[in-house]
């Protein structure tokens, strides 16, 4: 009886803890768009057209996206006992997203990428207007400035909702940020040179994907609630999980299907990045390089060929040891039952979705 | 004998205020220098490669340029009776050269510029590394995508610097970004619709310059020292003052000296930057328009042509009236003495440079 009402007592706070993570998330969106929906009636006062690069954004926002990082600083805030009510966190939290929404809109230009989120990416559709008014100029280089300019006012747009967080971030904030600029550096060097070392591809993987996408949105939620005592658990969770969800992305582009993740499949190998996924691919079957860099092969051939060295089964391996380590890492955390619970939901989740 | 005296000490006053800024400035530069110091200290431990994109910055900062940013900034705030011992000031100075590094070097991008402060731009020098090196991929798109990345990271950097900076200065520092966002894309749009149209012009100018460049680094220092009584009188001066800055920019790129500047000149007309200089004349001589939009004609035959119309002259004799209603804006602010002449010096100075 007892062990029947502990289990049904770990339900309710299990509900609980995800219902008011919800609510939290609801007000991020809510944040987003009064956000870019001020942004717009002041630049559109000042002339139709200014208001352009901001309902860019917009768009970008409201055609989806899963919203992880907003995800995993609330719950590291509401873990570490933070008031949910609190309008800082959910600032803090909508900024992580437009950062995102930043570093998606520059990385598209660096990957020349066609479609985001199922619509034309920035970049694409601004070349693509250039071209069909007849403008002056060269209709790549309008599209990729206008989209350097849109994911540079998201950078901004970032910071200005960061502001209003409790000023106990900014540290983890600025790590965060710089990290994801330096690991994208070290991401198209490494696809220029593209010669396979697994060692650079996973500090890459941790630099620019795991500590942005889970390990520092936790700390800046717990930072967020005053506490740095969760530090090395959310660390060692985030490093572990993150690694887990870059390598899931790496899966994902190569074999995945682009009407579920709204973006061209495959593009990777089109960009030569020097993934775990490939890196591990190449150092087994020493072929695979030239099937990427010379032309007339097709990305079904490429497919095929790291079918052929099993290294995405064991890929599929490592993650599942990623998950469980992560799990480990907050088994025994101070935070409650429930978000412990429910982290190790969210760890299988990332690792394990397919968009 | 009084009126000698008075003058003296006017003197003095003068030149005490010129040292104590001149002093907040090299502070200035020292805090430039020792974030990147630490950045390179953090990064080089990683990887040695993962400091490219710091160096990146660190070169551009040494090289030069004006820093009239952290003058008109400094300058606010001592106007405005701030403690010039503060480091917050050091900071937001700091600040806003940084986010001027990060806006030359997404402009280069935007205009396709081969040299700035006298050396090659960012994305020319890794475009040429690319080449040289033989990497896979494109050259180009990885030389601007590298060139987006450093321009990004600087302005992190620069959000890092702003961080130390008193909260006052938040809701003018929003303001301050997002307009040179957007004042840039209306500048690449007016360029790619190449029609003359002087409001926009003036329009483009004053978002993307004046405000940038004085009105609001005048006022983000007056902020920081918590005097917001002066907004409406440095707005004033940095509408009038940053128009001359702009329009004496238009002319040192159409008939400057790239070995006075550090960047090519005419570029402005090879990327048909609608600038004020260039509508007046396009309404003046139709036939400007084509000898600068079709093939077969030197930039000299479009300077003949720009000074037959009558406009450079009418443009310096703009500028004068703009250095004189700037004069005016500060000659009754509620600031010593010394601070007002300091102003208009500095007004003259921005108006009729050579770099």
């Amino acid at each position: 009886m007892t062990s029947d009402k502990n289990t049904d007592t770990g339900q309710e706070a299990a509900d609980l803890a995800r219902r008011t993570r919800d609510d939290v998330l609801g007000r991020v969106e809510e944040r987003l768009r009064s956000l870019l929906a001020a942004e717009r009636d002041v630049w559109a006062g000042v002339h139709e057209r200014a208001a352009v690069p901001v309902d860019a954004l917009a768009e970008l926002i409201a055609s989806g996206g899963k919203r992880i990082r907003p995800a995993f600083c609330a719950t590291g805030y509401l873990a570490a006992g933070g008031d949910p009510h609190d309008p800082g966190i959910v600032s803090a939290c909508a900024a992580l997203e437009m950062l995102h929404v930043s570093a998606l809109v520059h990385d598209d230009v660096l990957d020349d990428s066609s479609r985001r989120r199922g619509a034309p990416t920035v970049h694409a559709a601004h070349t693509q207007l250039h071209e069909s008014r007849g403008w002056q100029g060269e209709a790549r280089r309008y599209g990729e400035g206008v989209a350097i300019l849109v994911g540079d006012l998201a950078l901004v747009y970032a910071e200005t909702l960061m502001a209003e967080a409790p000023r106990s971030v900014v540290p983890e904030w600025n790590r965060l940020r710089s990290e994801v600029m330096i690991g994208q550096y070290m991401d198209v060097h490494a696809a220029a040179e593209f010669s396979a070392n697994p060692r650079i591809s996973r500090l890459i993987a941790r630099i620019k994907s795991g500590r942005y996408t889970i390990h520092r949105p936790l700390v800046v939620g717990a930072n967020a609630a005053g506490r740095d005592d969760l530090a090395a658990a959310f660390e060692e969770f985030g490093e572990a999980v993150g690694e887990a969800f870059q390598l899931r992305d790496d899966l994902l582009d190569a074999f995945g299907d682009s009407a579920d993740t709204g973006k061209p499949t495959g593009l990777d190998l089109t960009q030569h990045k020097m993934t775990l996924l490939l890196g591990w691919a190449m150092q087994r079957d020493e072929r695979i390089h030239s099937l990427i860099t010379e032309p007339g092969h097709t990305p079904d051939e490429v497919r095929r060929r790291l079918v052929a060295t099993g290294v995405p089964g064991d890929v599929e391996k490592h993650i599942g040891g990623l998950v469980e380590r992560g799990c480990k890492a907050i088994a025994d955390a101070p935070v409650a039952e429930a978000w412990r619970e429910d982290l190790a939901d969210m760890a299988v989740r990332v690792a394990y979705r397919n968009t």
